[in-house]
């Protein structure tokens, strides 16, 4: 699909005047639009929930936008269900989807009243003895081998994440025993696909689950977390999700498998990639240029602002403002100032051809982009910005500043300034 | 090479009560020895610095333990420079080996006397505009083939630091044109090298392009620096680089290459991962278990505590304190608490059986460990501690809390918590 960015270089310099590049900028109305297509999509399903991961984008002002919507949150760590109560979010708006999890994160998730999604059978014990077992009990399914797994995600069977299918039904034999009355049901199969029959392929796995459940225990799943996985296109020869046609293919599973057993469940999602993902770019300003064995533009942006190329060769589309007309008959290695040569955000990349200050897109940022920030070579981590509808930014969140990054060096008294 | 843990499963409990887990411990007694190395292998060269790269381990205790030792400082940042700066270093001890360097960084390394390293010829227009040109530059030359590249560094070609020879040549050229007095040659070749035969050819390469620059351009050259690179054993049938030994072929190198020519230069090193890298350990609690496909056993450190394994597949060794001489009758994979399956410290790793609250040292972490750590899934970086010749401890740097990571949404005034 064409990568447009919703915003003009006029824009983009009034921005960079006041705030310096490298910053990122979240498209709100696009969000807007993003969520509604997903509760569009599940709209025939009562107590549909799309929990967004915090983790994919933890600044507040987005959270508190994606609640205002009726999203809740799937929380990893004592941070982000804290991130979520700030937001005011509670109960069944938030999950708590953690492993090797700490007693301080069961706790609060149970303070909370959020949606507790056991990773493993022997964090029942672990969660009783933190926070007490409550009403309401998830379980996060690790079904060993399926269809759609993802580069990231890999094979299942190496995945660290959930309970084989004996252990489910042993642990929601236990937690009916320790009197838990609701029931939940979590598995996330892949990452970042793109194929539109993952999440149906998923949701049949699910609910014969759920039927198997009910049948052999007598246990009623009242909520199906189909979890994330829902890829976004990274690069222009891909094609975006139709996640309407997506719940109507679910809905299908649903009636086909669950209406006839007389069962209910409402289906949560955690598509955090899918609805910020495409909404959110980091812009930056082309610094400087060199010729050696390859062709370099150098940005002020870094790995630091953005990892995912670093960490996974990750491709994120750049758009150079103001010249989106121009022919791409320039290669360049788009490279950020980290001392580390993994710092590339595109290698052989066609492009218009560069000038000093010339302002680059970073495509696809507005997910596991600034969250997955890093302090290396000393780089302060760059602000967020929120656009509005009318085409205005406010600040969300500031840059780091030096006091930020040698703040926990304040225990050394001999280390001053 | 073995590999002993230099405290004992007493005095880390001792600190885990003080500190809670995870935290990292640095055994000044170790670097304070693998400094001397250094420093002996190099004492035949008059004006010998090892600059420790600081992105390494940018601590200021540790810093300050270096600089009390002698060495100097290589930095990639305005961050860098001001922590060398307060750790009472200045001109010729700190050296700016920057790429895409900002005008800022610039400056106070002009300010602060520091050798300017340029990365590239178009660089010399940068800093002019920027600082001015100092007396004194060094150029950062990348040879293109060279026999020693690692996976990381990858082939030269495709690196994006350093000017060619052609480039070198120009570059000093013009450096003498705009009244440079004091000349520096860099070069970094590979990284994480064992071989010790590195150091030396890539000294012969530099010693022989001296000779050349004299020759051609009538200039001396009077520092030679030959970056980092010097690998470490992370793996036990590996073998530790014998740096008395690296130092005295490089010595050969120069009286057969340099003396003859009746050239004097100082040697600069950086070998910041050889340093502290063996000397930082990452101390954790074993938090849990599972066996679902695999085993695991499940930390309180993360990826956000050492990102080298997610990132790189990077071996680092483990020792369970206590049990160093039971049995490696066990398959782990040894795993943090992210949500994200690459946060994996070990993959089918023999260990002894571990028990709930075990003691894991996570080994070789005192080098790009506590540095690269990242705050996804909200998680807090741990703190560092610095054991004296006694075995005692103090917090060099303390753990992350809420507050700090929340820090940069204070902008954002409808946010409280």
């Amino acid at each position: 699909m064409e990568k447009k960015v919703p915003f003009t270089l006029n824009q983009a310099q009034s921005w960079r005047e006041r705030f310096s590049t490298p910053f990122y900028v979240y498209d709100e109305s696009s969000i807007r639009k993003t969520v509604s297509d997903v509760q569009k999509a599940f709209s025939w399903n009562k107590g549909f929930c799309e929990c967004f991961a915090v983790k994919a984008t933890p600044t507040p002002a987005i959270i508190r936008l994606l609640a205002s919507l009726g999203c809740g949150t799937d929380c990893a760590s004592v941070s982000e269900l804290t991130i979520s109560k700030a937001c005011g979010l509670e109960g069944r708006k938030i999950m708590l989807t953690s492993n090797e999890t700490s007693d301080d994160a069961y706790r609060l998730a149970v303070m909370c009243g959020a949606i507790i999604n056991l990773d493993d059978i022997t964090q029942i014990d672990v969660l009783e003895k933190a926070a007490g077992i409550p009403d309401t009990v998830c379980l996060r399914y690790n079904p060993g081998t399926f269809s759609f797994t993802s580069g990231i995600m890999g094979n299942l069977q190496d995945s660290k994440f959930g309970l084989t299918k004996d252990q489910i039904f042993e642990a929601y034999g236990i937690l009916k025993d320790k009197g838990v009355k609701h029931f939940g049901l979590h598995c996330m199969a892949a990452s970042c696909c793109l194929d539109e029959s993952y999440y149906v392929l998923l949701s049949e796995l699910l609910f014969n689950l759920v039927v198997e459940v009910r049948q052999k225990l007598g246990i009623s799943i009242e909520i199906v977390d189909l979890g994330g996985g829902i890829g976004i296109p990274y690069r222009t020869d891909q094609k975006a999700v139709d996640i309407v046609s997506v719940g109507e293919k679910v809905r299908s599973k649903y009636e086909e498998i669950l209406v006839p057993n007389g069962i209910n469940v409402a289906i949560y999602t955690e598509m955090a990639r899918f609805i910020t993902g495409p909404s959110g770019y980091l812009v930056s300003s082309v610094r400087g240029f060199k010729h050696i064995y390859k062709d370099y533009a150098g940005l002020d942006a870094t790995a630091c602002d953005l990892i995912r190329p670093a960490m996974y060769g990750a491709y994120h589309h750049i758009t150079v403002l103001g010249k989106e007309k121009e022919p791409c008959n320039q290669v360049y290695d788009v490279v950020g100032g980290l001392r580390e040569n993994n710092d590339k955000f595109a290698v052989d990349r066609k492009l218009p051809k560069l000038e000093y200050g010339d302002m680059v897109v970073i495509h696809d940022a507005g997910a596991h982009g600034r969250s997955m920030g890093y302090n290396y070579n000393g780089m302060l981590r760059c602000g967020e910005l929120l656009m509005d509808e009318k085409g205005d930014v406010r600040l969300i969140r500031r840059a780091e500043s030096l006091d930020d990054l040698f703040a926990t060096f304040d225990v050394d008294s001999d280390f001053e300034f």
